[in-house]
Order: C-alpha cells, then sequence, then structure tokens
C-alpha cells in the first residue's frame, strides 16, 4: 500500500493547481481562469481536434502530456507570457518544482510523467508540438470570447503575440490560420495594441 | 470550415464548467471546487490509478469520459449527492441538457460523447465503474484532507455514505478499501455523524 499512499499524496499536491491564477479571463471576462481549468480546457480540445494535428499524434499520450503540462507552477508559478525578466529564470525554477513534485510519485509513475514534461518542453515530438499548439490556442479563443480582456489589460501587441506563436503552426497548419484570424479581428478593434 | 466553428462554439459553451460550484472544498478546505477541476482531477486519477481497476479498462476512452461527464451540469446544475428532492428530477434535467450542449456538435462527435456520457449514466462498462469509482473516490479524499468539511456543513452520515458508495467497490476493490479506511477515520473524529 505504500505505493498507493504516494499516489494519493500526489494527487493532493497537485490540488493546488486549482488555485495557480494565469492571466486569461474565462470566456465570459468574470475572473481570470485557473491552471487546472486551463489543462482540463486543452485536454478536451486535444480529443475535438485531434484531426487538425499536422501528424498523426499518439492521443492518449498527449492528454497525459497535457494534463501535467503545468504542475512544476505549484513552486514556480505561473510565468506570463509576456514577462521578459521572469521568463529568464523560468527554466530553472521549473526544474527544480518538476524534480520535488515528480520525485513524489513511485519510480515507474515518475520516470514516464518527467520524461512528458520534458518532451511538452522540448517541442519536438508530434504530440508535443499538438499539445504546445492547444497551450497557444486556448488563451487566444477565451481572450477573443471575452473582449480582449487581458490583452488590452497588459497592453499586448500584436508583435508580441505572432512572436510567442512563432512555432503555433507546427503542430497544426489549421488551427494556426483559425486563430490569425481571431489576432487580425481583434487588433481592429483595438482589443490588440498594432 | 463550418465543423471548425461548431468545436469552437462548443469549447467556449463548456468552459461554463468553470463555474459550475460542487459541495467539495479544495484539499487546503479555503473554498468549494468547480466542475472543470473536479473532471481534470479525476483524469488525472485515472491514468495514475488505472492499475488499480478491477478490470482491464481502455483508459483514453475513460479519459474522454471523465473530461466531460459533468458537461450537462451547465444546464442541469450539480445535484449534490444527499439532495433527495433535486435528485428525483436529475435524470430528466440532464437528459434536456445533453440534447442541447452536444447537439452543439458535428454528427459524428455528437454521437461519440453522447454516448459516453450515457455509459458512464448506465455504469455497466469496465470504463464507466471505473469513472464512477473515481468520482466517488476524488470527494473523500478531498474531504479527508480539509477535515471533513463539507460532511461536517451537512452533517452528512455514514450510513449516506455508504449507500452512495454501494457500487463503488464495482470499478475498483482496492480504492474502495482505501476510502473506507478515510470514512472510518472520519467517523471516529466526528467529521461524519454516526
Amino acid at each position: 500500500m505504500e505505493q498507493l499512499e504516494r499516489q494519493m499524496e500526489f494527487l493532493l499536491e497537485i490540488d493546488k493547481q486549482k488555485e495557480i491564477g494565469r492571466q486569461t479571463y474565462l470566456a465570459d471576462g468574470s475572473r481570470k481562469e485557473k491552471d487546472a481549468e486551463h489543462a482540463w480546457h486543452m485536454a478536451v480540445m486535444a480529443f475535438l481536434l485531434e484531426d487538425y494535428a499536422n501528424e498523426k499524434i499518439d492521443l492518449l499520450k498527449t492528454i497525459k502530456m497535457i494534463l501535467l503540462h503545468d504542475v512544476v507552477e505549484i513552486d514556480a508559478g505561473d510565468t506570463y507570457a509576456y514577462d521578459t525578466q521572469g521568463n529568464q529564470t523560468k527554466r530553472i525554477r521549473e526544474q527544480k518544482a518538476a524534480d520535488r513534485i515528480y520525485g513524489m510519485l513511485p519510480e515507474e509513475q515518475k520516470a514516464e510523467y518527467r520524461a512528458l514534461w520534458e518532451e511538452f518542453e522540448a517541442m519536438e515530438t508530434p504530440e508535443s508540438k499538438f499539445a504546445n499548439t492547444l497551450d497557444k490556442v486556448q488563451p487566444v479563443l477565451l481572450n477573443h470570447a471575452s473582449g480582449g480582456k487581458s490583452w488590452r489589460e497588459h497592453g499586448v501587441k500584436k508583435s508580441q503575440i505572432i512572436e510567442r506563436n512563432k512555432k503555433t503552426h507546427e503542430g497544426s497548419e489549421v488551427l494556426w490560420e483559425y486563430i490569425q484570424k481571431l489576432i487580425e479581428e481583434n487588433t481592429k478593434k483595438g482589443n490588440i495594441a498594432e
């Protein structure tokens, strides 16, 4: 039963992801969303939009990767996409977090989930490319729905969004094309700065 | 592109699950959790605890089932486990909700996800038995962690919990055994009424 105890401890530890805030607002603009909600939404997108992946993906692997991709933020916090300073120390902070949090698990699962997170970060496989694309598409979808609330709050420029999304097409050309239209529309509306 | 538009509309519709409240508190007792968070937590449990399922399961199918199992609550609301009146009308309210919400999707996906929800509700297959077990185990785990906050708030009796969990063993004898110990411990502590 020691293995089960460790798994239950891990499940209680990751409960903290329900309180880690992101900068994106919910579709109705009522409040900002949390990491756990974002992961849930992305996981649904993975199977709903699977057909638009550029390459054939192992869907189960992709979903596991997505559901735990932000676990490191329990210790490292959410680094806002357009926070230049924060992004310089992000990698080191997240590696330490991964050591501690995945370290709570039984050996085999620790190795599997840690590897999935490293794979997500490296963005080299079809699964991680698609997962990263969804990670970018989801906030654009929500931002568009909320009238660009988070973009306006941070005065985000179109050039910043384009720079941040320079690899989004690698996971799905179709979804990249879709959000480009939303980015254009929101730039015209003034929700995104020129 | 009409298909993609429908899928995006569905994704924005289910965003509402981030605001549908449940009666269970987060592990730290700070606030009650929401449907989307609960589904995320259960989906992680599905692959973390897969080995404890009584029967071999199709894990991908189980996770899809879990991630969308509470979608109907967008219209029907969360019916608290120990709300006798609410549970009498639950089935009808949820069927109407399923018609509308799954109806937003392209034909093939509409049929697949609606069927997964019906399968979850019927609790006859190995996947739905395991998913339902996780649906019961997750709140017990959180209630235990928060010092029985939700049980105490509602004056929940041990006999009610046992009655509600009469099929929990069907998905996993190991997990049922595990939460029985937690139920005993919390009854001794007075968090659950005798």
